[in-house]
């Protein structure tokens, strides 16, 4: 295949991706993107992306996006990687079932942190928003803290979307969870930390 | 296979999976929830899906939920149906890039008309989120009439995800989105909506 293009930026969702890219083996460009500077609006990225978001891959086919889109992608585009449960449809369910959760329940709700203007115009709406977020983002770690199996989230075998539940997980602490209330969730995010391909892209985003 | 239990309720983001299953000609029974008797947050219910929400799907495997891991498990379950590019990994990431854009985007926008509670407690919050709801469902509706090819939404076959984008099309006019804007849009929503696996879950759920 032609070789690949990321677009990503430093403390985003995308670093899933980018750690299913690096445990695959893929062979990519990076291109980090400044929201400091909102590069995501820029002329040039919405021609690449028109949503202005990160993730996306640029492929030999076309740009993909969505964490979890990209997530099956690059599971099936290296199978000898052996990324996701490909042969069992049910499992492979399951996958995507922690993976949408992850899309549109957590990263969602944390996502009212600081972009509440995508819902509401009034600023103390969104003041209001930012003081629910230790409540809705600790209800999500006891939500998942009961869906790990262990050590990886679904089993035995890494899959990946440990990538994106260790990216969503890593945001509890900044969103005032108690980590200490769900021990079974913050050794599996150590583990997760520990590995080589997410050591990589935590390197190459923070770089 | 085990005769599966397909848990909805009326007026919900259910009605894709619910489409996909008749589509399929999956064998199913059929449970309603009262959702204006909160029967969704029922020990009983609870049980089959701690998460409290629509839909889920009791098979021989154990319970699923999320609609995009929905969809794509339904489709291949039933390759037969030919619901979903299964052969080929990027045009099945495409299929799921927009659902997964329907899931953690155009739902999450719609959810801000009357589940305002979820992400803040202030009623003048929810005020202000049900305020820009045209305004965002309509940007939403402008990207999915860019994004449908047709005549189905990937092209010249019909698949899973047709199901979903009909669901939440079918929420634009109540959101005050001008459809006259989005005429591609528009005959897309009315061509799916003639489908009579659409008009079969449709009499099921308002019957």
């Amino acid at each position: 295949m032609s070789r690949w293009t990321f677009y990503t930026a430093p403390g985003t969702c995308a670093l899933a991706t980018h750690i299913a890219l690096h445990e695959a083996g893929a062979d990519f460009d990076l291109v980090k993107l400044d929201f400091g500077a909102t590069q995501q609006q820029s002329p040039d990225y919405l021609r690449v992306n028109p949503k202005g978001r990160v993730p996306a891959l640029a492929t030999e086919h076309g740009v993909l996006t969505e964490n979890p889109a990209l997530l099956a992608f690059i599971a099936q585009s290296f199978p000898q990687a052996q990324l996701a449960p490909l042969g069992d449809p049910f499992a492979f369910a399951r996958m995507q079932e922690l993976a949408n959760y992850l899309a549109s329940t957590a990263h969602v709700a944390h996502a009212h942190k600081r972009r509440g203007a995508r819902w509401a115009d009034d600023p103390a709406a969104h003041e209001a928003m930012r003081a629910k977020i230790p409540e809705n983002m600790t209800a999500i770690a006891g939500y998942l803290e009961s869906q790990i199996i262990g050590p990886w989230a679904l089993g035995e075998r890494f899959s990946v979307v440990d990538g994106y539940l260790y990216t969503v997980g890593s945001w509890m602490e900044g969103d005032s969870v108690d980590m200490t209330r769900f021990p079974k969730l913050a050794d599996y995010l150590a583990r997760v930390g520990a590995r080589p391909a997410v050591q990589r892209a935590l390197a190459e985003m923070n770089g």
